[in-house]
């Protein structure tokens, strides 16, 4: 806790114009780089994939996985899968391997020689090596947020696409081991130009629905509001493992093939008669002659050549087969040869248009749990966006003024793309691995933030003589805070934590008021008085300009005033103004009611928890959430202990439930549309010897929602989800009423009265497991810890010690309701208060403090005259339903920038209709002298891409995406949930 | 057993002239091809040599090493090591590899596909692969004998050169596993033209002191008799595997180096200062500044780029370093680095002119053991060389003709050279891959056999009109038939196992007398009657032309005769003719005196054994000969039982000691100078549960031998032992008073009386280990069954059952005496008589035999005049003292051509002197039309070889090898122990 306060700066969002494209990047030019080998037409097809599943961490640490240390934990070495599998590829020209997990090959790259590399990009050329997904890693589908899934997949690209040009460009998302799919991720692929998709997991009753259906082959819709979204998606007939008896792999224990007849130990006519078995098990799955055959799994080809030999055996062996051809091969040579047969037998391939939540690999074992594991390393990943989308937008400032600090983000790029492992953000990954992610990540914000206080002294410098370095404190992080990216102007509560009670706070906009309020610690729960330190400061920072910066004074000044928290509630006591506040219930300490925009609804909220099924057969771990409990159990049924504070700024009510559960009731007086319930839940305690899965329920009386609810994906579009149903198969529900309920909340649930044109909204501030399983009821599970694993492989218990003690984690909830529809009068609709709310919270501003006897501040004159410079990265606020959701350097003296329309159709009269962005003259900073248009991932010319010949399913050719007008290239038009992706060059002003 | 008889047909031995040597075949152009990295000669030098140790057999069977199967015996797949060692090379140029087993190379050659074969000939041209030793395998350097050696190093360069050209040719003999280390192998890597030796098993107390002495570096003369036969010898500072923690392969289980100083698992500082502490401790041990330190062992680099990766951060990690510069290296690197330091520090290095054995790994483990283990497997391997030796030449003569049938020996080459292998030949293998190893050569023998039938047909064919198949039965072989390359007229003892007593036998000289005598079966131990099928024909094959065939008919005549076995010894009983015979004991019914060439010497010869020690500690097993035994054992102390025949050709008696040891001692009564003792030992009990090794004794009365004893090494020169006594190091024999003495015995074990120059020999018929360890007393171990595992790895007890009963196995010395020295006057050296037998018994007659009813045969009066055809392949004999080592198939139309000089200097006064030897029109069936000469390897000419920039060590400059006149170049002259190797054109006569 910093106790010195000095300048708060507060950092926000920027967009520029010019009228002709890049001149064509050499290695941006199509070409076909693939490699397959024939088809027979007259036999069945056999599409062996060499493949390594290489987690960026799971039970060792990213680097442990890299160098293979720890072999005690894991045989797993990354630096040999690469090497050795590229060194198996030289020489023999018939094998082929797909590269997944770019976090891992850059990392193998940076230490290759130079004529390695000139081999490696020789493979990758003539196809042997296929560059497959791309992404720094194999994200999660459930708990990641699309924009760092857009970032991480960018950044892959971007070095493969330095690497290795046009051939190294990832043609086919491969989705095999996250849990459960999300259509936004299908969605995104589209976008990323991808042919096809390949996931692993889906419901065990839908993998063998799609068996008996001839459905493993289908065509994916992966948006309700892209007219382009459809993607051709796959999954293995079994697992993404080798098939039993043929992996050869150091890992197993399968005995080598021996081709040699005259060897006593001769079983290759054994091994290909086997293995033309399975194959024959196969034949009723497929409406094809092509069958995809995964032959690798979990860190295999640590020494490739033991694997590659053999199945060159193998492969061999089916040299004269009758009835099977079999081949190396690709997923982007085994959707090129489904493509063909469909088309030449005129085969219709199934569609779907939901996702493939939740995950159940089995009875009882539904993949619901890891929705809100390690519930503060999922809040941290989001900081880290924070952090990382404002330091961007500073470094972009900084270089167009000549001054380049891109590197000091690279770390951040490269710490958020693991992050999105799915065994990061998930939590399923090891105590010590989760540790070793909060290193990296802590380090990696550290690094990044380091040139924060040069740039922003350089940007503000015009009232200045030198340069000045800011020497930035950033111990206030620590307590939350966060920057980057909101386009309009924005009022922002800045949280101090302070000792003593009276201040002065002086900003460009004279002296602002504050409160002191409480700030909820662990210690409340031991029901000692509060410490002295544990008070916040609050104070509006009003009207920050678009991609600005704000500057605030802080000084503390003589005098105790004394800490004015209340424990005895009255009736009549109602918190907030009459546009937005709630009342508690005197005789439980419970919400009573909360009122927005006016409108009052009896909303009750209560912590609640189920045990976590601990006993025979599976139990709920890190993965899997499972109870026995037919519904939840209050965490007390007394009455609340409730301390309040009614400020100028802020009233809010601090609840004490148990040592477990704390929370702050908040609604600040000048803001508006939503309440805030900032909880605190830790020291979990596992009651018998079960697990503790804590939930907040909010219950809105009278409310009909009819079992349906929505839940967004990936933060973006929202999806139906309809109680005890599923859209693709037979579910039975009884067994596991909950958990097999509950669905990924990225960023908000929602239930919906249609006849009262009522939606209440539940926004989140981290990924967590949600749903609502009654009339007007949302739950969000918050936190866990288990007592055993559930032997699903990470081998632990999801415990989460700190001190010895179940670690606390602590959150916010929004609470946002209003119509579900509007006119078109000026009446916002729930949705657009939503959407707004979250993109706030996602991409808060970001709260830098100094010290203030040092620098230009050891001058308390100086100090004002430089508060009252304000800085604006935008001329303008963008429009209302317009996110910038890029602007970051690129290559040489381009930036990278995204626009997004943030409204679904239909959602809101007025924000969900189509919109044009002008973003000529839109920075301050600079003007965009070159704009060309890619696809998402900035990998391909958006019309290079449109040129290429485009993989036709089902009679249907894809819509060509909307490209820049060449009259006029800098009005963009976006249309719902659209995000249009540019390369800028730009001239500074 | 071969019950119906038919043709026999004897085939002995070959020699040609023309003037001009081969046009320079451009593969054996000299060149070079190393590429060492550079000494500093400020620091020390760390020669890092990655190697692999790959055994031709041992606890798995070649072929699984290969495949890598039966992983749960071993982890080990040869294939995967050369090709991941190969891989990991390419595109790493300053990594380095040696290549050491031919065997396994050749095998994986063949499956490799064209575009890699072409990258492995370029990184040995750019010498990143170093091809080392390059024999077939690593040979035994105890019981293999020279001329088994000399082909295997041929076969594996030919492999190499055909395939590599110059850049293939091994400079460097790699013999780091080999259990002790024979002189006549440092003498033969000389005539290789190797550059060096690299050994590896040497007696603890001496490795200690030549550490302490810098003596690990010294030059070895390998010859008393060669004017050029010094060889830079070196070894390891330690074991031959990687220092541990340095380990980084697959099958260790050492972490790997983590280079990244950010990275929490940093340890690359660590490791390069532990390995430059173990450098410390090298630093006493070296004269030079360069270090030779191993990085691998047994089975290692299966996933080569593992070990290489974290090599290359090793050396990295010393880049800096003050002291030590450290660099991937080869032997030949580390050779030529000690020679230029040796010149620039004037330096000397020390000599040495005698063997490494015994082997002592450490106190109480001599592996003196192995010399006798598995005595079947090493007789095997005997008669596998009198086979190859024989169709060789077969093939040759059909060759010639133009009819090749090379193809059929290919195997038989290779089985032979895997037969050498230092735990094939020596009977340390599992049981399990002793069987292989005897399947191997089984299968070799039938395919190198298969043509026999019509070459001799063909070679024969004058007489008949077609083609003649002789179709031959092969039967007799597992009797012990045998064949070629004896080179002067030759009487041998056909020995055919029979039915009935009247035969009539017809040969082109007429009818042979014959004698049928007992056949000693297993069953004479139980004491039964003798079988009516245990009985074998004995007659007299006289003067079986050289390199020649010559055919008898045998056929069973009416009439039973008994078979005149008697059972009671008279005193007056005197077994075999004036000149050569012996007499019994009736009161023990053991030998009493033997007549040699008219002197009688009182000589006794007993079956006795050791206990083999089994209790605590090190135990007698396959390797280690440990008995606590003060003196042998009787195998009984009663009167042996006796069955004896006097035969017209051959007196006998046979001994029954027990049910495990039976002999039969045999004078053949026209032949001269050696008593044959045939015994047959097996079914051995372990007594009490200990080891039972079994030696035969032959005792001298009054003789004095002093202590002293000489024993031969790998069947070439004799090396002086004197008991209790070592050359290079302090020795105490009290702890092992009888397996410190033992040496092998290969060929022969010979005492001298100085005083009465009287030489006492005794001649195995296979590798035996023996000692003399009182005056006038000889032993050798004949067969051993142990009880334990003796601790080095090969995880059994040599039990060798057969039928659930301890295998037998059957052999025959050869007991010889003469005089020391000789005048010249015509009197032969006891040596030279014993060098004569050990030429005949090695490479004994093949006895062939034909059934009567078929083919050319059917006709009695087709088959007499058939009979009356001899073949002589050599126009003429050779010289007594020179002998046709080599006559074989070799490139495109030329033939390799090995002469000999058999004796030593001294060893008799007319034969060892200088001989020159004609070999214009020597040969029959064609003349030499060019000769060329190569080093013994025949990889390379001898001139060229010549002109090579020669290593000089202690200002010692190598005397060039003698070289062909080129006057008169068919004209050879060979100097004691001598060998030629020429390449010769020859056109067919």
């Amino acid at each position: 806790m910093c106790t010195r306060l000095g300048i708060i700066l507060i950092f926000l969002n920027l967009a520029a114009v010019s009228p002709k494209p890049f001149t064509r990047d050499a290695q941006l030019t199509p070409a076909t780089c693939q490699a397959c080998h024939p088809i027979d037409v007259e036999k069945i097809n056999i599409h062996l994939v060499p493949h390594s599943h290489d987690d960026v961490g799971w039970l060792k640490t990213v680097d442990q996985y890299y160098y293979g240390n720890q072999k005690r934990i894991q045989y797993a070495g990354v630096q040999y899968i690469i090497s050795s599998s590229i060194q198996a590829l030289i020489g023999h020209p018939d094998r082929r391997y797909i590269q997944v997990e770019t976090a891992f090959f850059w990392k193998w790259w940076q230490h290759q020689e130079d004529a390695l590399k000139r081999q490696v990009i020789e493979l990758v050329n003539n196809g042997q090596l296929e560059i497959i997904n791309g992404a720094w890693s194999m994200n999660d589908e459930a708990a990641s947020h699309y924009q760092s899934t857009i970032d991480q997949f960018t950044w892959g690209f971007r070095f493969l696409n330095d690497t290795f040009g046009d051939c190294g460009r990832p043609k086919v998302g491969w989705q095999i081991d996250p849990f459960g799919h999300s259509r936004e991720h299908a969605s995104l692929m589209t976008q990323l130009g991808f042919q096809g998709l390949v996931i692993g997991r889906l419901d065990y009753r839908d993998k063998m629905k799609r068996r008996l259906d001839k459905n493993l082959d289908f065509v994916w819709r992966g948006s309700a509001n892209l007219n382009n979204s459809e993607i051709f998606t796959t999954m293995f007939p079994d697992f993404y493992v080798t098939i039993d008896g043929y992996c050869f792999d150091v890992l197993c224990n399968v005995e080598p093939i021996v081709d040699d007849e005259k060897n006593p130990d001769y079983n290759l006519k054994k091994k290909v008669e086997g293995f033309a078995n399975k194959m024959d098990q196969y034949e009723s799955y497929y409406q094809t002659t092509q069958f995809l055959v995964p032959m690798g799994g979990d860190f295999n080809y640590q020494a490739a050549e033991i694997n590659f030999s053999n199945l060159d055996k193998l492969i061999n062996g089916f040299k004269a087969h009758k009835k099977y051809n079999v081949f190396y091969s690709t997923p982007s040579c085994y959707i090129k040869a489904v493509n063909d047969e469909i088309a030449r037998r005129s085969l219709t391939l199934r569609k779907k248009t939901d996702d493939f939540f939740p995950y159940a690999s089995e009875k009882h074992a539904y993949w619901t749990g890891y929705f809100t594991s390690r519930p503060t390393s999922k809040r941290f990943e989001r900081t880290g966006n924070n952090i990382l989308q404002a330091m961007k937008q500073l470094v972009t400032f900084s270089r167009v003024k000549g001054d380049d600090r891109e590197s000091s983000i690279t770390g951040l790029r490269e710490a958020m793309g693991i992050m999105q492992h799915h065994d990061a953000i998930t939590g399923t990954e090891k105590a010590a691995v989760a540790k070793d992610y909060a290193r990296l990540l802590t380090q990696a914000i550290k690094d990044a933030e380091a040139p924060a206080g040069v740039i922003i002294g350089n940007l503000l410098k015009k009232s200045f003589q030198n340069d000045v370095d800011l020497k930035l404190s950033t111990c206030l992080l620590a307590n939350g805070g966060g920057g980057g990216g909101f386009v309009g102007k924005l009022t922002h509560y800045v949280r101090l934590p302070v000792e003593g009670d009276n201040f002065k706070i002086s900003g460009p906009d004279g002296d602002e008021i504050y409160d002191v309020v409480h700030s909820m610690s662990k210690f409340d729960h031991v029901k000692e008085s509060l410490k002295p330190t544990s008070k916040n400061l609050v104070f509006a920072a009003k009207e920050i300009p678009p991609l600005g910066i704000k500057l605030y004074y802080v000084e503390k000044i003589e005098g105790e005033e004394e800490f004015r928290a209340f424990e005895t509630l009255s009736e009549n006591d109602y918190f907030g103004t009459d546009e937005n506040g709630f009342t508690i219930d005197t005789n439980t300490g419970r919400l009573n009611s909360v009122t927005i925009n006016g409108l009052t609804l009896n909303i009750t909220q209560d912590f609640m928890y189920y045990q976590g099924y601990s006993s025979g057969g599976r139990v709920s771990g890190a993965y899997v959430f499972r109870t026995t409990d037919k519904q939840a159990k209050l965490i007390t049924s007394e009455k609340l202990e409730v301390k309040f504070i009614k400020g100028k700024l802020v009233d809010e009510v601090l609840q004490v439930y148990s040592p477990e559960v704390s929370q702050v009731i908040r609604v600040y007086k000048d803001d508006s549309g939503f309440i805030e319930f900032d909880w605190l839940v830790g020291n979990l305690q596992q009651d018998s010897n079960a697990g503790k899965e804590v939930i907040t329920r909010f219950a809105v009386q009278n409310f009909s929602n009819k079992g349906v609810f929505y839940t967004d994906s990936n933060g973006r579009e929202q999806i139906r989800r309809e109680l005890n149903k599923r859209s693709d198969y037979d579910y039975d529900a009884t067994d596991d009423p909950i958990s097999s309920n509950y669905y990924p909340v990225t960023s908000k649930i929602v239930v919906k009265d249609e006849e009262r044109n009522l939606e209440v909204a539940v926004l989140n501030d981290r990924a967590q497991g949600g749903s609502s399983l009654g009339d007007g009821v949302i739950e969000l599970m918050v936190h866990r810890r288990l007592v055993r694993d559930d032997g699903f492989g990470v081998g632990e218990a999801l415990k989460e010690d700190e001190y010895g003690k179940g670690l606390y984690a602590r959150g916010q909830h929004y609470l946002v309701f209003g119509p579900i529809t509007t006119e078109d009068d000026g009446e916002k609709s729930a949705a657009a208060i939503e959407r707004d709310l979250a993109r706030k919270k996602l991409l808060a501003p970001w709260v830098l403090a100094v010290a203030s006897t040092e620098g230009p501040f050891s001058s308390l004159e100086n100090t004002k005259s430089f508060i009252n410079f304000k800085f604006a990265g935008l001329t303008r606020p963008l429009p209302e339903n317009v996110h910038l959701l890029t602007l970051e350097p690129w290559r040489d003296d381009t930036y990278l920038l995204r626009l997004e329309h943030v409204m679904e159709k239909g959602e809101d009269a007025v924000l969900s209709k189509p919109v044009v962005v002008d973003i000529e003259n839109l920075f301050t900073g600079f003007q965009i002298s070159a704009i060309g248009e890619t696809t998402l991932g900035a990998n391909q010319w958006l019309d290079d891409y449109e040129r290429e010949e485009k993989l036709v399913w089902n009679d249907n050719a894809p819509t060509p995406w909307m490209t820049l007008d060449e009259n006029d290239p800098l009005k963009i038009e976006l249309h719902p949930m659209q995000i249009r992706t540019f390369i800028i060059r730009v001239e500074a002003k």
